[in-house]
């Protein structure tokens, strides 16, 4: 069970999948994904998140027991139809996903049913998703610092919408190929700080490897990648990251910059986590010691 | 005039050219290149250092005096037929040059001349240049702390002399695309870690825009790259991170873990100035008060 006081903290409103992965490390079918999934499973390390999504009727039961298991609340979680599933394929250089296929069944008309109490919560954060759903999904939440993450399927062919909803929103999280797609600007300064002034008050840049750049009003901050030898899979890292962001601001309640720089830290902290292994295996293995191992790593690694 | 114990300091060999660059700002002809003439320039912010290269007798006396005025010691410099001529390309993004021209004349059959007293030099720079050349400068100066930089031509053409001239040498310096390739190794925290077994005792791994990397022995350090907006010209940007590294290091006299770290931070900062302007104008124009203000921007940039 949930606390009361908790489930007010930090809602995850995003997708729950069946995923088939294939990477030169090996591969693994109907596996826990999702971008809610990910996210609220790296969150979990810092507080009990609320998850609002949708799964089919096929969806496994020992994948809603593992939900539970981490304190995630499930009021939110419709169940229609089938799961949404995904097939992609994760060549030599491990750097994007090619989509071999995608089935949205359930998700296709999803519409978020968020429980009344979720609306009061402190902190939102809206996974992977259509921009209209999470637009209207902020607006229900209007004392909420929202947090928001996109990919480029969204920027091609939602881009009116999602820069409405960008301008809802505190922090805007992307991937550095998408910053440079949605402010058509190879420079990824330029591009944060267009982003910026499309109306959050933090922009996160995630460059993979080479780590994270944050901005904000007179702020900049430039995250070093966590030195992985091991990627195994790099599906869901990104959500991770956003997550474990998302979920230790939330843990402490106030956001500042010194918070937020350390919230970045957190978030690659867990995403490197998640990318050594296949689906959400690492996610749930390691706990707060092996995370704070890491991120006094990367207090190590940057320091001169 | 050189003071006499400064010359034994640091001895730079590498090329000196005349390039031609286009990018999307604008274009410059013969303009002063090279990479002896970057690294040279970038080291000499931090120490007198000491030029072994042949220019042709083409070469124009006001390059030639501006290196004067810089307290370039040019003791080791042959004059010999026509001087290195490189033409260039940038295109939108920037990332690489595409070579239009390259004619070698005078350095095609350069055999470095460098003076007895050279030879004692505490600091040598061997800067991009054939790994053959910069093999038998180095066996000329066996007391000195070596560093060698190298490019993806060597690598693609003289793979086996440059492995060879790697185990000569204390820190070797490349780019992320030039270590992929040396290993064969997409990682890059694998790829420093094996070019490390080839021998030095450091390996500096450039990413342009995502910093660098720096490897050695129970050491692992992540520099940010400077959050640059304005890049006018990329071209011997690799090549002033490496003279002001060279510089910084032999300014100092002793090597350890944190004085490689800072002189990593330095690299980056006057390399940020170069690619800011064309040619070497930029190199020339900031002084050790500008230099400094970057250091202490790159300090507050990674702090959590």
């Amino acid at each position: 069970m949930l606390q009361k006081n908790r489930d007010l903290d930090l809602v995850i409103c995003g997708s729950i999948a069946l995923d088939s992965v294939q990477t030169p490390f090996g591969r693994v079918g109907d596996a826990l994904g999702g971008s809610a999934t990910y996210s609220s499973l790296a969150a979990a390390h810092f507080i009990s998140p609320a998850l609002v999504s949708i799964v089919g009727h096929d969806f496994p039961k020992r994948y809603l027991r593992l939900l539970k298991q981490r304190k995630i609340g499930l009021e939110g979680l419709l169940v229609q139809g089938k799961t949404f599933r995904w097939e992609g394929l994760y060549e030599f250089d491990m750097n994007e996903a090619k989509t071999l296929k995608t089935k949205l069944n359930c998700l296709e008309t999803f519409k978020p049913c968020i429980p009344d109490s979720y609306t009061k919560t402190k902190f939102l954060f809206l996974a992977n998703m259509d921009p209209s759903v999470q637009g209207a999904v902020a607006k229900k939440c209007p004392d909420a610092f929202v947090i928001l993450d996109t990919m480029n399927f969204y920027i091609q062919n939602k881009k009116a919408e999602l820069v409405r909803t960008v301008k809802l929103v505190d922090v805007v999280i992307l991937n550095d190929a998408e910053a440079r797609e949605l402010c058509n600007e190879v420079n990824l300064i330029k591009a944060g700080r267009q982003i910026l002034k499309m109306g959050p008050k933090y922009v996160v840049i995630k460059k993979g490897e080479h780590g994270a750049l944050l901005f904000g009003e007179g702020c900049y901050f430039s995250a070093p990648g966590y030195p992985l030898e091991k990627v195994k899979d790099p599906t869901g890292a990104g959500d991770s990251f956003a997550g474990a962001f998302a979920g230790y601001l939330a843990s402490h309640g106030q956001v500042d910059e010194p918070q937020i720089r350390r919230a970045v830290i957190y978030g690659s902290a867990v995403a490197s986590f998640c990318a050594e292994d296949f689906s959400v295996k690492n996610l749930i293995k390691i706990d707060k010691t092996k995370i704070k191992e890491r991120y006094e790593i990367f207090k190590k690694i940057r320091e001169f």
